[in-house]
């Protein structure tokens, strides 16, 4: 979760809402994809972190399922993010502050039917990091 | 509709899953974005039509909201790409084929809130052409 949260540190720094997102081998810990909210850069709602991260690690494996891969998330996947997940089959999931408003779970059980979920991790960190940025953009 | 399974022949000759999407201005019709499912070439799950039909729109317009436009996709988009749908606040989306699988339906209202929905337009053709492939497959 600190290789993602340094990724929301750059979202962060780019002027974008600070979320960050990393695919990592489960058994090592060795990062295959990375990504941070790019949503205005790119002016594309669908370079979201987790997006942008599924993406770079499918590119490293060859292969479109991540079956023996972690996603870490410094916030709550939204709807399209944990559509993408399922797809790629991703086991386990770990983010770190949830999102009552945008978050998936809202609207039910939307990952891998198998996926395991992990909630809370440097939760106050990652939502420390959401806080401030719009604090400073309500300014 | 007609642009759409274009789209999806597309993604039939290439071996894919043939589903098509384009983005089109709701009031002249004018076609801003073209994608046929490409999730086997690009090994990438995120690689759905719509998805790329709405990023290429959003290229084409230099705007990440797509408000004046209409998502014509040949099957009932699945939980990611209505995620997509919604963020782009496209306000009108047609498809053709009803999913019941993998449609985002069962998982309820997850377009925005003020999207206009029309279904079953051009529906038989949509849907022959998935059982088309599926049936080959099968052998």
């Amino acid at each position: 979760m600190r290789h993602a949260l340094r990724e929301a540190e750059l979202a962060y720094q780019l002027g974008e809402i600070p979320i960050g997102a990393v695919v990592a081998f489960t058994a090592t810990g060795q990062v295959i994809g990375r990504g941070h909210n790019q949503t205005e850069q790119l002016r594309d709602v669908t370079a979201h972190a987790e997006m942008l991260a599924l993406t770079a690690a499918a590119n490293h494996l060859g292969n479109k399922y991540l079956h023996d891969c972690t996603l870490y998330v410094t916030v709550e996947p939204c709807v399209m993010c944990a559509g993408a997940a399922a797809w790629a089959q991703v086991p386990r999931v770990v983010f770190g502050a949830p999102e009552e408003k945008f978050g998936y779970r809202r609207h039910g059980q939307l990952l891998h039917p198998r996926c395991e979920l992990v909630t809370g991790v440097l939760a106050d960190e990652c939502a420390a990091l959401m806080q401030r940025f719009f604090a400073e953009r309500r300014k």
